[in-house]
């Protein structure tokens, strides 16, 4: 871990209905990513895609090798990496380990996933083939975990069900400034808690959509940095930790352990603690976990995060806000394209390129969640 | 690059058709390497799955948290690496840097693939997914790329038909002595000339068999090798490349760019040239490839790998042992086990643990080909 990462660029396609295949999605950030960094094709050593599923999704495989052949890297080294729904976050730090290990010293990551064209049921299909056989066999989804855990937090910490409803309140209201999202619009509160039931408490509207798209980030060292941009970020600590594959294994359903262990590495890789982060991007796939994330990143204390919603101390002119680019709610999630999304958020909040959606921010966090919390990274990241 | 990267201990389950699924190939290769290096399950880091598709050959995803979970290795770090057939060098290189990053002090590397359930023609298929949508359409599958190059190397060579079976009969008379090979049973010369055309010139024999199998290797940096092993080996050179995802647009066929281009980093980095390889694993997924291997990597002059092989040079006793496990031909071919098994022989053959098929061996080399030759990892290894 001698050498400091940097990230010099970044990149992301529309989000939403796309009618694009994932080699055209996966070209389109990669290109763009290329022009906002100012490489060169031939200056790319590395390329990673994160990608969980293209091959059940589409039936096409080998997507590292066509991204390559597609942008005119060869013969950089190319390799997929799928951590399922953290695939993104997996990417990041598979780049930052190539520059760190002094393999690379340009590497561009390419997150996406195409999965509209299947269906809602298809899609929760692919999704739900992570899950163990143990709790497959009962007809288990992650939405019917989300419920129960909501329900469980709900009762053991005496929040009221309109504090989750806040949260895609605010995510949503984000995602207005943000022209990538799926859904650029507001939702009230009672249009939240009218919706039709999912999995009981959830409903509708604590849920994220099924997306096509795809985001990218360009990596180097710091010294390298200084050669492409004034304004750049870096990678100051990256963590990841995997949870038990059976979910109800676990001791307490309303901590996600990987969250906690993640950042307890990224935090002490980057030498920063939880009040130290000015801005995050975390993995709410389903509005209950922003809070199990919020806690367990240490922003609020055990039981407390709904409180911090309610002040308002995370909507984007709050103490700290989250999930300024819309999250997963309103921005979508194409799966391996979600965790480097999240970054791309951090890193335009951190070099100023926010736009409407800017904060002030020197220290960032994003959090990149795998299953039901069976995979997580958390990445930290600073202004230079 | 400060800190040398050792491999301490190494596992590989019976290749053939199993009944096992992935998790439980994945599991059973885990253990033995966790047994075979003496490290218990809380000192491991980080745990990378090879396998290039085991959410389309039995609708499971998520296998490197099945796996962390199956071996108690949570909160480890988790992840799958896909590179199609070259899965397992990819994890080669990410547990390399792994350590080298300084990320992990001790990372289990598990590639797996479990195929024969699907038939010879279900299995094609999921191959030849990874060809470009342009080849794929005019039913291109990776056979009749090995057939057509095959044809043009004979002919542009003036190289004779029988050298190719001749890589068939010794790869096969390698197999005999090793007891986890798909076939222990030697062919003749004649039975292979005489076996079906599948892609003229190419017959039945000059290609690898459907596989189920899973192979292990367990990484660490040299410091903590010392406290595990007396004898142990490094990776001294590691290197990938991408080549054209449209194959007819390479220059030439007979020359693999990927494998020059991948040899060309991993010797650069261990410091030393193709003079200095004992004994090397290459990817004979079909026969053809075993020349265009030798000639990349600069064991033979451009068109003259076929004479060594005519004159014995390859053979175990020769001086240059090549596939002295068998190859993919005779061990068998499970996609993403197959790059990490290559390197189980190696490690053998270095530390001494290779039985009836040790040679003698200081340097020894792993090519693994992904696609045909669409990503290649060149690994050099040295005993220590």
């Amino acid at each position: 871990m001698d050498s400091e990462v940097a990230i010099i660029g970044a990149s992301m396609t529309q989000f939403g209905q796309r009618d694009a295949w994932i080699r055209e999605l996966l070209a389109q950030a990669g290109k763009e990513c290329l022009a906002d960094s100012g490489v060169s094709p031939p200056d790319v050593d590395h390329v990673y895609v994160s990608n969980m599923a293209s091959g059940e999704f589409e039936g096409q495989t080998g997507i590292m090798n066509a991204l390559a052949h597609d942008l005119g890297l060869m013969p950089a080294y190319s390799q997929r990496i799928d951590q399922t729904s953290s695939s993104g976050g997996a990417g990041i730090y598979a780049a930052w380990q190539s520059i760190a290990s002094g393999s690379s010293d340009m590497t561009l990551l390419v997150g996406g996933e195409k999965m509209t064209h299947k269906g809602t049921g298809g899609a929760t299909d692919v999704i739900a083939s992570i899950t163990h056989p143990v709790e497959y066999k009962h007809g288990v989804t992650l939405p019917s975990f989300a419920g129960l855990t909501a329900r469980h937090y709900l009762e053991k910490f005496d929040a009221p069900r309109d504090s989750l409803a806040k949260v895609a309140v605010k995510n949503h209201k984000n995602g207005v400034d943000n022209p990538k999202a799926q859904f650029q619009k507001e939702i009230s509160e009672e249009k939240a808690l009218e919706s039709p039931i999912i999995a009981d408490p959830l409903r509708l509207y604590d849920f994220c959509p099924i997306t096509d798209g795809s985001a990218a980030l360009m990596f180097c060292p710091v010294e390298v940095a200084e050669e492409y941009a004034d304004e750049y970020a870096v990678v100051s600590g990256v963590g990841g930790a995997t949870d038990t594959h059976v979910v109800h294994e676990r001791d307490d359903p309303t901590t996600m352990g990987g969250v906690v262990d993640s950042a307890e590495t990224a935090y002490e890789r980057a030498g920063v603690g939880p009040d130290d982060i000015d801005v995050a991007e975390l993995h709410d796939m389903f509005t209950i976990l922003e809070f199990l994330q919020m806690e367990g990143l240490g922003f609020a204390e055990k039981g407390k995060a709904w409180e911090q919603v309610e002040e308002g101390r995370t909507e984007r002119d709050g103490e700290l806000p989250i999930n300024t680019s819309g999250g997963l709610k309103s921005k979508g999630h194409p799966l391996g394209a979600s965790g480097v999304a999240q970054a791309v958020e951090i890193y335009e909040q951190l070099v100023g390129e926010a736009g409407p959606r800017q904060v002030e921010a020197d220290t960032g966090l994003a959090c990149n969640v795998g299953g039901f919390g069976n995979c997580v990274i958390t990445t930290v990241m600073e202004a230079r």
